[in-house]
């Protein structure tokens, strides 16, 4: 079952070196979402071959015009392209100002419904969930109001192998049964252990998307064990001042944080433009946390 | 003495075809000012490296994404860029509501003074005016609130004639008059016709921008005589309906405005992306006027 990110753009406050402002997109079970928009996602979604009509939900992580400049423009195409299915975007609450604010500027009424799910800054909280995942925010500690990501897929019902029941005369609730995992008691009055007639679904990913954010420790128990992390690294460790300063974090605490945190992978990303090489921020948080990786444009990463 | 405009941006709507929404630099006398600014036009600016810090004033027709959602985005990366050179904002009053909103959500206290000066969507009206250059804003007839701009060159001041001059004794007031281009009377009671002892200036030149707008003889009045016209060329004639319906022009039309109003070169432009050839488009300008160009992206042209 797919559970992938795809980096559409890694880079801070500007495009700079080929890198654009932040943007994902992340599948899970065939249904796409877009995590954060800045200025020119939609022509980097286009070059990246994303179906961009697919894109059913949009997270805005905050206000910083490198996370969300280019969302009005993305929200006008698909009017332009004529799409009709509902769009839904969960971001600070003051979102749903400046976008209906500027489609009523242009008297742009939307041939489709788009709805707005405001965040809570302070909190982590379920923000939507479906029958595959559930996606919570939780508050990061940045100059303006942010907040984080977490994608978790749901425990999937198990399923039945075919072969181990073939011949068994099994109830409609029998089957219902054995998908939750519990054990059933067929017509015959015998007791069939679960495990015996059932193959487990996959153990459920998580992915966490931390950007931007003052290293703080306490986030480690909020991402805890999560598959993936993608963590912002605007700097390397000897900008820690700069840093700490401007509400970011180094490499080195990214690194840090994927450690405390007990992840299985980290993505590094939200580059400062100071950098053109990117190699020094990757040796400086594998020394830490050695399954680390540049979150480099196109490349895709299973969760 | 310089009068030239770069195209940065050709299409209508969305990019396409490696075209993008609106932008044109347009340079004289050395100043550099902006007209409309559509998504990824700091990137297209970086592009065909033009100084984006020399830009002083940007000038917005109308408040339809194509031709300003780029605006917010340098607006911010000048302020990253640690600007501090006032710049000035000509275009629909709700432009400063937009714009003021998303720096105040962002906490983004420009580095930079930042003025607005609202267009009046009914008038012809001198909007700027320095030494070299007055610009003026005109209505178009559009969906929402339209202008096109006039950029028009100064009478410029005659030139001393330096070798004419020689071994006259003229007063700093005789010198005066004679770059106003007024005759003098010597020292010695001597008569002198003005255009004996300077050189002309050029004759003043004007570039109109009019995009978008339906068509309307009516125009013609006002850009009479511009040495160059862009006008929007959405569609072609046979699409002259769809043109009409959604207050945009053809390709003919721009031709028949360029000839009405007697101007000496026509750009072609705002091209709807159903174009991927714009060969078709020239051609049908040409045939009823022969001095139309395609605003290719990148060209600079000579007004």
């Amino acid at each position: 079952l797919q559970f992938e990110v795809q980096i559409i753009g890694s880079n801070s406050a500007v495009a700079e070196h080929g890198r654009y402002p932040t943007s994902q997109v992340v599948s899970i079970h065939d249904k796409v979402y877009l995590v954060d928009c800045g200025e020119g996602t939609q022509l980097r979604l286009k070059h990246f071959k994303v179906k961009r009509s697919r894109i059913q939900r949009i997270f805005i992580s905050h206000l910083h015009g490198d996370h969300y400049f280019g969302l009005i423009g993305l929200l006008t195409t698909f009017h332009l392209l004529q799409r009709t299915s509902p769009l839904t975007i969960y971001g600070p609450v003051d979102l749903q100002r400046v976008i209906e604010l500027q489609l009523s500027l242009g008297s742009t009424n939307l041939h489709y419904p788009l709805h707005f799910v405001a965040t809570d800054p302070d909190k982590f909280q379920l923000v939507f969930e479906d029958e595959d995942v559930q996606v919570f925010s939780l508050p990061l500690i940045h100059r303006i109001n942010t907040t984080g990501f977490v994608f978790k897929e749901k425990v999937l019902p198990r399923k039945i192998n075919k072969s181990a029941v073939e011949g068994m005369q099994l109830t409609p609730e029998n089957y219902q049964d054995l998908r939750e995992g519990k054990d059933i008691c067929s017509a015959d009055g015998q007791h069939h252990q679960n495990a015996r007639l059932t193959l487990s679904g996959h153990v459920p990913r998580s992915y966490a998307f931390i950007s931007d954010t003052l290293f703080h420790p306490e986030l480690s128990a909020i991402i805890s064990g999560a598959d993936l992390l993608y963590h912002e690294a605007t700097f390397m460790n000897e900008h820690a001042g700069r840093a700490k300063e401007t509400f970011h974090s180094t490499s080195k605490q990214a690194a840090e944080m994927a450690k405390l945190a007990g992840v299985k992978k980290l993505l590094l990303g939200h580059f400062s433009s100071k950098y053109h090489d990117l190699e020094p921020l990757l040796e400086e948080a594998r020394s830490v946390f050695p399954a680390s990786y540049i979150a480099r444009e196109g490349e895709i990463f299973q969760v």
